[in-house]
């Protein structure tokens, strides 16, 4: 992060040093109304493509502003190459599921439908603001992409050959299994309040991608558990090690 | 968890079969008024000291109620020896801390003050009934007990000897470093959101009991640092062995 500017934006569009950007509407003003940043104010910005940059206030109305973009400060730091799968709930959690992915270094996030979601309407707009807005907190330079919400038993019918997939089995009481030592790409799936149907456990466990993972003695909630897996994930064959 | 009751109520009292007990007001109204159970109903009760088990509603008022505590059907699972030590935030993310902690199996809770910290009153009791809430939900046989807030270079001064502190230094962007394997009572120290102060940093670093450890390279918010501080220590050191 630079040290100059306090506040990141994203942008969605490829940057370059020298640069000038039109800002849209909510975030110019974010900038000029919001945070009251007036012309030649630093903001550090990142296009989640190619890295961290410091620009400028050029313009600045209410409505409309302009940045100039300047030099780079950072690299793009893109995660491993890691899944978060898992299936929707309460509104406030599914936000929150969204918001860990991106801190922890999800590099993709995949809303699933299984046999016991209660929710089946998921605003894929929404979670990716969500994922954004964690990426502009958390000093990262990547976005992972939110997808829209697809039933679980379609995701496992195209599951692509080489992605291992840690299926987090809440029927599992046992000590945590070690992960194998298989290189990226891999899937985290957590499972819905209301567990994993018989038939989804029983094809999961047959999966030749899956490997089935305990978290614990206890209950997690869905959120807590996402948060646990990838905290393991990440310290066993991420980028933590 | 009883396969046949789905409630389950934490009694701060300990329990025995065979036992009659008077619920306070605020659980009666809770099984009659919101859950709308009537006499005969199953409850499964806990009471944080002996175990679990299966009880049933005796008399049923709207503002009193008796459960008639039948037989034991889980021991008590107390989590490893460890606390979690964390500076309080803003109140949802400060009240999520506590569910988490109680979800992922710490001990007790012990919210510090520390020189950046924003918030300076903590609602001791607030917390408590979340981390109280946390175990009903989780499954727990065990509530751990929420710390009034102290401060750090206080809980620092009166640091038991023989307990380890796994310091979560958010200026440390190197990998995890694997946690030496000393068995309980061990203690995790997350911190504010502007980081620990420089004092504070070098006070840790030359404590004794102190490991420093990385949580990766992305920054990452207290409440989310908690959850995967909680599961590497877990699955190195605790009952997710």
């Amino acid at each position: 992060m630079s040290s100059v500017a306090k506040i990141r934006l994203f942008l969605d569009h490829p940057l370059a040093e020298g640069q000038t950007v039109p800002l849209g509407r909510d975030q110019a003003h974010y900038l000029t109304g919001v945070m009251r940043l007036g012309p030649g104010a630093p903001v550090a910005v990142f296009d989640g493509r190619s890295g961290e940059y410091l620009a400028h206030l050029d313009e600045a109305g209410k409505r409309s502003a302009t940045l100039v973009i300047g030099r780079k400060s950072a690299p793009l730091r893109p995660p491993p190459d890691l899944w978060l799968l898992f299936a929707p709930i309460k509104k406030a959690r599914t936000d929150f599921i969204v918001e860990k992915a991106a801190e922890m270094g999800a590099a993709r996030i995949c809303p699933v439908q299984t046999d016991f979601t209660n929710s089946e309407r998921v605003r894929r707009d929404r979670l990716q603001a969500h994922a954004v807005e964690a990426a502009e907190q958390c000093g990262g330079t990547f976005v992972p992409g939110v997808d829209d919400l697809r039933p679980l038993a379609r995701v496992l019918d195209d599951w692509p050959e080489e992605r291992r997939l840690m299926f987090c089995d809440e029927a599992l009481a046992g000590p945590v299994s070690a992960l194998p030592a298989k290189p990226s790409p891999w899937a985290i799936l957590i499972g819905p309040e209301g567990g994993f149907s018989p038939a989804e456990r029983a094809r999961l466990h047959a999966h030749s991608a899956a490997h089935a993972v305990s978290l614990g003695p206890r209950i997690l909630r869905a959120d807590t558990a996402a948060v646990a897996a990838l905290a393991l994930w990440q310290a066993a064959l991420g980028d933590w090690r």
